[in-house]
Formats: C-alpha cells, sequence, structure tokens
C-alpha cells in the first residue's frame, strides 16, 4: 500500500464538523437499567407486529416499488392527524402531518430550517440532552428559564424574552417538553401552557413542543397539548412519536406544522422519504390494536412507577425529594446538594444499576446534586432489586445521615 | 383567532434554508412509466419479506425496546461486509458498514462531513440529479469532467483537478456511478477504473463511489468497484442500496468508510438511529433469499432492456442514438440536436409516456436533445406499447425526417 497518496482527510471535514465518535466500544446492558425512556421488552407486540406485516404486504405492499411520498405514509398520517383532532379537539388536516424517522428526525429538520449559528433555543433549566445536542449542532445555544414543579415559569420567559430581544439575541424557538417532563417527570397544568403560549405568540418566537411522552398516562385528568392551544394558527410546532408506545426501533415519529413551516421541512428533508415499509405495518397494527395495547403499556407504567416511588420511601425516606410522575417513564430524584451523582454513578455501575447524571440534562452543567431515573425499561422485580441496591451505595455514601454527619461525611 | 400574534416565519428562517416545496399538488402515476429508477412491483418479494418479518421478530424483536446502534443492525451490517468482500476480493470488517435510511442518506452524510459553502464537487457530465440537490444543499458546486462512452475521462479528471488547485477552488469530492449509470447506462472499464482512482489518490481527492445499480449485472463479466481496486487505504467511500434489489421503500442503504470518516458521519447522524425494525426483517429475508430474488430480478431486468432496445429500433432506425445498458435500469437516449426533451416532455405525457429530461442530470443543463428512460418498473408489454407511443410523438415532430428535412420542421 503506498500510503503516501492516502487522502488526508484532516485537510477536508467541513468546518463545522462535530468531533468524531468512538465507535470502538461496544455497549453491554447493565443488569439493573434505570437509563433509557425506552418500553419494556416483555411488553412490545410483536406477535401483533407480524401479523400487521403479512396484512400490510398483502394489501399494500406493491407501494413499496416507489420512492415513499414526501410527507410519508397517508395511513399513517391520518393516524396522527386523527389522534391529534379526537384527543385534543382540534380539527386537524392530514397535510399538517410530517412522518420522519423518529422524534429527533423531527426537532432536527426544525432546527434545521430554524437555526443559525449564534441563535439562542429557549429552554426548561433541565431538558432532553439530545435535542440540546441538535441544536448545538446547528450552531445553536441553549438559554434556559427558570422551571418549578409546574414546567417553566410563565413570567421568567416573558422577561427572558424581552431581555434577550433588548440585546439583539435572537431567540429561535422555544423547546418545551409540558407533558411528563424529560427528566423532571412533571406535567404542566393548563393555566400556565396558556400563559406560556401567550407569552410566545406575543414575542412572536414559535414553540417547539416535545410530546412524545403525552400518550402515556396513567393517572389524572389529560391537559391539551400547548398545540392544540395554538387552535391552528401555526405558533406551535409538535412533535410525537412511536418510540414510546410502540418500540424505539421502529425509527418513527411525527411533526405537525403549519403549511409555510412544512414547504420548509420538505425542503431541507433529503432522505428521499421515511420508510414505507415499516410505517404501512405500523399503520396496519395502530389501525386495529392501539388502544389495548396503550392500555396494558398504561397499566405497566402505572405499576413501575408505584414500584420505583414505594423502593425510594423504603430507602431513601425524607432523605431526599423526586417528582411523582402521572406518566410518562422518568422521575427526577433530588440528593442532598453536597452528593455528586456524576461521580457517584461509577459506584452504581459496580453495582449493576444505571442511571443518567442531573448534569446531562443541563445546558449549564447544573444538578449535579440530581439524576434521572426511568422505569420504562426494568420489570416491577428489578425495579426493587435495583434501587435497593442504589439506596445502599447513597448510605454508603452518607446520604441517610442527618445533616450534621452529612456535612462531615463530605470530606 | 389573534391574527396579530401570529408568528412571523418569515423572520426566523435559517439563512440557507431552500425555498419551500409546494406539496399541495398529488402525484398521479403516469400509464407508461420510464421515470424512475424502481423495480417492477409485480417482481417484489412480498411474501418473503412477510415470511422474514414473523422469523425476525420472534428472533429478535425484544431488540426493539433499545433504540438502535449507531452503525446499524450488526447482521445487515455483516450482510454487506460478507458481499463486499466476497464480490470484490477485498476483506472487509463490519464495522466499516454504516447502515443508512437509504442511499441518499448516506450520500447527504458524506456531504455534511466534506462540504462547505464554495466546495466543489467533481462530477461526470451528466449525473445522478438528487445527489447534485443535496451537494448544492451544502453550498457546493458540481464541476463536470469530460465524460465518453466509457464514463469520466481520467486524463481530463487530472487536468480539471490540476487546474483547480491553481485557482485555489477546492475540490473535495469526486462523485462517479461507474457501474450502470444513472442516467447514461454506461459501465467504466476496470483499466480507466484505476486511472480514476490514481488520478484522485494523486490529487488528495477522496471519490465517492455511488454503486447502487451495480448488483444488477445481467450481461458481461463482473468489474470490481474503485473501492475494491483501493485496496482499504481509504480513498473512497463506497455508497450501496437495498432498494434496487428489494424496495425503495424500504429505505435501507449502506455506505463503506474508513473509520476516520465514520466517526465523523456518526457525529453528524443524529436520528438516534437506523431503523432495527427493517433492517431485522431484511436481514433475514436477505441471508436466506437474496441470491434467487436477484437472479429473477437480473433475468427480468435483461428482458425488459432487451424490449426497450427492441422498441427504440424499430421506432427509431438510425434517428438516434442509445447505449446498450448491461446491468441497471437506465438507457440514455440521444435524439438529433435540435429536438428539446423538455419541451417534448408535455406531448409525451399527453399519450401516457413519461420520462426524465436531459438536462435534469446536468449541473449546467445541458443535455437538451437527450432523456432518459428507465425499464425497471414498467413491464416488457407497456415497453413496447409506451416506446411505440413515443415514437410516434417523435415521429410528428419530425424526428425521423431526413437531415434536410429536420431543419424545415424546426421552424
Amino acid at each position: 500500500m503506498d500510503t503516501s497518496e492516502t487522502v488526508n482527510y484532516g485537510r477536508l471535514w467541513a468546518r463545522s464538523v462535530p468531533d468524531p465518535v468512538d465507535f470502538s466500544t461496544v455497549w453491554t446492558p447493565p443488569r439493573y437499567d434505570f437509563t433509557a425512556g425506552i418500553p419494556d421488552p416483555n411488553l412490545l407486540p410483536l406477535s401483533g407486529l407480524a401479523q400487521a406485516a403479512s396484512e400490510a404486504l398483502r394489501q399494500e405492499g406493491k407501494e413499496l416499488a416507489h420512492y415513499p411520498s414526501g410527507q410519508g405514509h397517508p395511513g399513517l398520517q391520518d393516524i396522527v392527524a386523527k389522534k391529534f383532532s379526537v384527543d385534543q379537539g382540534i380539527s386537524t388536516p392530514a397535510d399538517r402531518v410530517l412522518i420522519t424517522n423518529g422524534a429527533m428526525h423531527a426537532i432536527s429538520l426544525v432546527a434545521e430550517v430554524l437555526l443559525d449559528p449564534g441563535d439562542l433555543v429557549i429552554t426548561e433549566e433541565f431538558t432532553f440532552a439530545w435535542s440540546l445536542r441538535v441544536f448545538e449542532r446547528f450552531g445553536a445555544r441553549a438559554f434556559t428559564v427558570e422551571t418549578d414543579e409546574n414546567g417553566m415559569v410563565p413570567e421568567a420567559l416573558d422577561h427572558a424574552l424581552a431581555a434577550l430581544r433588548q440585546k439583539r439575541l435572537r431567540p429561535k424557538i422555544i423547546y418545551t417538553i409540558p407533558t411528563f417532563h424529560n427528566p423532571l417527570g412533571l406535567e404542566v397544568p393548563l393555566e400556565r401552557r396558556q400563559q406560556i403560549l401567550d407569552v410566545a405568540s406575543r414575542h412572536g418566537v414559535p414553540i417547539l413542543e416535545d410530546d412524545v411522552y403525552g400518550d402515556l398516562r396513567f393517572e389524572g385528568e389529560p391537559i391539551p397539548a400547548i398545540a392544540a392551544l395554538d387552535k391552528g394558527r401555526g405558533n406551535v410546532l409538535y412533535v410525537g412519536s412511536f418510540s414510546k408506545i410502540v418500540a424505539p426501533g421502529m425509527r418513527l415519529g411525527y411533526l405537525l406544522a403549519p403549511p409555510q413551516v412544512m414547504g420548509r421541512l420538505l425542503a431541507c428533508k433529503l432522505d428521499a422519504g421515511t420508510s414505507a415499509f415499516s410505517s404501512m405495518i405500523l399503520y396496519h397494527y395502530l389501525k386495529d390494536q392501539r388502544d389495548d395495547h396503550l392500555e396494558e403499556v398504561r397499566l405497566a407504567l402505572r405499576s413501575k412507577r408505584d414500584a420505583l416511588v414505594g423502593a425510594l420511601g423504603e430507602g431513601l425516606g425524607n432523605r431526599a425529594r423526586w417528582s411523582h410522575p402521572r406518566g410518562g417513564m422518568f422521575l427526577w430524584l433530588r440528593l442532598p446538594q453536597w452528593v455528586n451523582t456524576y461521580t457517584l454513578r461509577n459506584k452504581a455501575e459496580n453495582v449493576g444499576v444505571s442511571y443518567v447524571p442531573g448534569i446531562y440534562f443541563s445546558p449549564y452543567g447544573k444538578g449535579e446534586n440530581c439524576l434521572r431515573l426511568s422505569f420504562g425499561y426494568a420489570s416491577r422485580d428489578d425495579i426493587h432489586e435495583g434501587i435497593k441496591k442504589l439506596t445502599d451505595v447513597l448510605r454508603a455514601e452518607g446520604v441517610l445521615k442527618s445533616p450534621t454527619t452529612q456535612s462531615r461525611s463530605k470530606k
């Protein structure tokens, strides 16, 4: 091999290309997995999907000879539009729906059409880490707004938007997860949703509402999406997913967007269409079995939320605080201020327990004493055992000692 | 609705966002479709895929609970690596393979990691229009090199690269389709492939080899891919697809890339993974039935190529020239210089015949008298009937008259 004529890629990279990802390490699943927002593998509707595959391929398989239409499988678009219309009471035409390769793809497309380097994206104090990574990829920075146990504080949002505009900083998107928040496990009450929408609209900044967990309510009355409150004005771009209600491995999600945004999204979507194969199978599955499956998933999640909250109460008592989610897959645990959940992670992993440290969800690296626990994947039994092991680790760290002892144990 | 508080997206678009796509018009399939490089719907392996779906979901369905690994389904990576190793005689580790949402996605990722606004991409005189669109999206311009019936001319490539570098213009990629070229229907002989690789390597410019039709040879001896001639040096990025051998609606393709490029591609691939669902089903299908299916597809394509060439000979005689493809799906038709295939298209569509005008494949809008005919989709009978209708249209235009009469009929 004549290496003198080997291409030197170092001279060729695009200026904005990110550092390379290390793809040599192989991920091994932890024994007690509280990490990802993913479903229980034992509850996946595998035989339903297999049956739907036969049916879809027989009925509309020949369509696979074509490249998929730009906005995706019409049946799946229709299911999304009808679901939104029924759940939210806002009639939604199917051509407002874009089917994407998962919600991340939808969020990336929105970022691509709106963000330039130096732009700002408003977020909650803690938010979904992958979305932050996407905004950063397009050169934007996240700017967080005060967030309490009811979500983003509207007065703080108003104040922040006014201050930023005065400084000629350009907030382009308000990215929010109002329902079963990732990672905080909270939901924003109706009145506050309306206030957030009003503030955003007054400042002329669109809201990107990430609602991938909204279908997973197991407690309490449904609250309308911010996109529903917008009543078709187009001020809210709404992202949903089939990853949480069917499976992440499907890679199918969707975006509701007004026509002027849809045209731009399609101009940036250069992948020759979202899989008609997965889409037609998912469509045949959902049209017959969505409601039954969702009911089963919700019951399981409630029971696992109870197991998690029970195990935390038993192990930590009043030495920590945690959210009490009424849906979704996440619980946010706040430990005493002096605890560092990032350095603690190794000790937890040594006993087979994985979680995500709080700092991963803050654009500013805050939340050192916090961590996110997912109750989507692990079984009830694993939740009990795993949290027992985690609280043992915390006990060994001195978390359960009285405040006076704590400050000593810090040294 | 208070429109005073409607977001004005016009003030918010990212600077580089393309013009919106019109998504209101509904595409109606033409009666005789010679347009797209897509397979015959009657040859899609639908029952094989349904069977593979059952098997895959039963055997590895639980994996769908996880987000797919960054490089894609390991079984599918393995099939690609083995196929390349066997077909091309170059041992290829599976971790050189990235599974993508179709070949367009692979080409987009390569463009993303390498192209800045103002960069150049070297192409054949005529090339795949969608790739041109992708390069343009990243701000790059195409620069064509003289192309004859054996593909890109190596001496012209050498000359162009030298001249561009002297002018401080940056050619970042040589994009080429050496096997069953789209749209020219040609294949580059072995010796010339080696020359193109040598020239590119000497100038330090990587080759992006688009080989999505390479599996569809129905005549002649296989010629090694340029990527195979490179012998693992990493100077060639190689794109393949399952769209042409299984179905475009699957949206699965792949890229072979050296490690330093793979790490960057993965850093830009923010879609949380390529569908494990489609991938596992395709894997189960291909591992058992790939060879038999390919054999059937190749026989059908040969017979349809024969039908197309026969019908053209009957209808046009020596009044036009066309390529004689030994694989793939495309034939390039050159009509007399005065014919304008763009304006002629309406007349053809009026009799139900669709084709792609030559100018669509030239970055400079050349090829007015040329057009591309695909023989992938239409049946043998439709090819005969459709080409008869097309030659009737051409006859009415005066294409079949003698040269003297032609110049009169132009007025």
